[in-house]
């Protein structure tokens, strides 16, 4: 194999144009834009959804009829299979490994299901010091169907990334207080002042099954890895930074400076929704991208966090209903907002509706990918 | 009656004590503190809980019991009672009218019902320009129990003033648009992009609603009125500016520079959760008083609002397990944090929860009362 730098080589060769294409996200995931905020080379931009794989697709409908979710995200085949589909479908230049926030509680033999259309339903909460110190360990052995599942996916993936996923320490421990899902999450928030010391524990056990279910991903074969906080949004600043930061940034060091299949560090992502005023915190944890939902325009978020800062985010789900000549306006703001950033992966500001059709998002990567970068 | 200014009467009298304990929460309302941040005079601090009257009361419970929510909102005497209960019970500042958010939905003949665990339920969703067309007019003379109810209520209040209620256009279209509470309000927001004409002139049709329910609480007695936007917090900036702006300073301008019972234009109250980001844009429409959820700190709203603004909040209702100590030096926290507005009225951060300990809240009201302003 020739070890001539793919600069050297002429822009036609097969080497350099695949990887300009192929690198084109974790490039943006590690600010690869020049200092006047252009791209250091002529790639493609990059896009992926967050929820792509699952209920908006008729191919997964048909995959999942019968299965529960949990099975399904614990079946190597059928994870593989569903978190290829959109990577097929839509030509995204990332895949996201289809599983759920639940999954570490599961693996390490915490009783929880997911009942359609309520959510995460634990057999039993968890709100005591005691019902803290009865949870199991989690034996890193227990990953061997996500280990499999990331395997199977590589292999076909080729040289499109797959990124990882865990949920964070304070949506998980908010699962596990509640013991399903909530509004407000007050039980877990309760916690933080009414038992700081049993919410330590809880968050420090979630923060590492979620850490540790991330090392695994990365250890199989993922490119990076997103860090979800679904619900940390429900937290003022304060609140946040003494109960929740310490935690957020155990379970990102458990992955911190872990090399990807590319010999580099593998970018991490950290993603909440209604964090604009927390942005900075959840870069602070440890992520080297800050997702950015779609309430807070991307150039105000670039204004918050500096631009060495790589974002992503953050197209509005409300608008895939709209007329297309008014979706597209919307994503052309979207990348124009986003262009004082170091990098920028273009995705939704939060996940996919289910009823989404798959054809808008097909058409919304053909748009992305034909805006000169 | 004589008519010399209460300046002038000796600190003891009765008539003096009795108006700078009555009126103190219309005086901070009115900001009426002195540039320096301390009363113009030495009033008790005033304090009132969101859904202080509900269902954390036995005796709320007791006499509900048998008795729908929208049926217990329109019986006059059931309203008024609720209403009252808290008063005697806290010794609050102010009583906040029994009610609901889709109250004029129901009094325009609108098909809704609240369903027990669940929330506010329609017949039948309205998503269509047909839809909307088909919207019943809403009568005045529907409003006859809510006007009896606030007559009742102030004849028993005495000098304690009535706070009048309704929600604001974005949180009644979208529990319009969706026919159900839901999580992120794709629906409401969905069709600002879709349909914006639908929108609009649903969101028109809301803000007419919802500004004549709060006019006829004010015709009937009411001192003051808070418009309460539970689901604003789900918009980024621009939209809400665009799409929901024009509506809440529509239903306001309905109650604006209407007189309460002491002559003097009724202060009105802005509140929405989550709304840390658009908190200027709840003043532009039209407020006098800016309502903050748990999440900001108080002196960081004074320095997004200015000054001049007075607030309203903000202890976190995740403090009312807490220890007491914990819980009291939250409140103390607070008080410290709105002294820099003109005018701070004590209140939660977001509504009282319903398994929260009566007793905890009379005495953080003792407390607050027992903090020299």
């Amino acid at each position: 194999m020739t070890t001539t730098p793919t600069s050297q080589l002429p822009a036609d060769h097969p080497l350099t144009s695949g990887l300009t294409s192929e690198s084109a996200l974790l490039n943006q995931y590690r600010g690869s834009r020049t200092s006047a905020g252009a791209p250091a080379s002529p790639e493609r931009r990059p896009v992926w959804f967050m929820r792509q794989a699952g209920r908006s697709l008729p191919e997964y409908r048909e995959l999942r009829e019968g299965t529960s979710m949990l099975d399904s995200c614990l079946n190597p085949d059928m994870a593989s299979e569903i978190t290829l589909q959109p990577v097929r479908r839509h030509d995204v230049d990332a895949a996201i490994f289809f599983s759920d926030i639940v999954i570490p509680l599961r693996l390490a033999g915490v009783g929880v299901e997911i009942k359609p259309g309520v959510g995460p339903v634990l057999d039993a909460p968890v709100r005591t010091a005691a019902d803290v110190a009865a949870l199991p360990e989690l034996d890193d052995a227990a990953f061997a169907p996500i280990t499999e599942a990331i395997q199977r996916t590589t292999a076909e993936l080729g040289s499109t990334p797959l990124i990882g996923f865990a949920g964070a320490p304070f949506t998980l421990a908010a699962y596990m207080v509640e013991g399903r899902p909530s509004r407000d999450h007050l039980g877990p928030r309760a916690m933080m002042h009414t038992d700081p010391q049993t919410w330590n524990a809880l968050a420090a056990w979630a923060a590492d099954v979620s850490g540790r279910f991330m090392r695994a991903q990365l250890m199989a074969g993922a490119s990076a890895a997103q860090l979800f906080d679904s619900w940390a949004g429900s937290l003022g600043r304060a609140d946040y930074q003494r109960h929740v930061l310490p935690h957020s940034t155990a379970a990102l060091s458990h992955v911190s400076g872990l090399s990807g299949p590319d010999g580099v560090s593998a970018p991490l992502v950290h993603f909440g929704t209604g964090t604009s005023e927390i942005l900075d915190l959840l870069k602070t944890a440890g992520a080297d991208v800050v997702g950015v939902d779609y309430r807070l325009n991307l150039s105000e978020a670039t204004r918050r966090l500096g631009p060495e800062t790589p974002l992503q985010g953050n197209i509005d789900p409300a608008f895939l209903t709209a007329d297309w000549s008014v979706l597209e306006a919307h994503v052309r703001e979207v990348i124009a907002a986003g262009s004082g950033a170091a990098g920028h992966v273009l995705n939704l500001g939060h996940g996919v509706p289910p009823e989404t059709d798959p054809a808008v998002l097909t058409r919304v990567v053909e748009l992305i990918h034909s805006i000169d970068p």
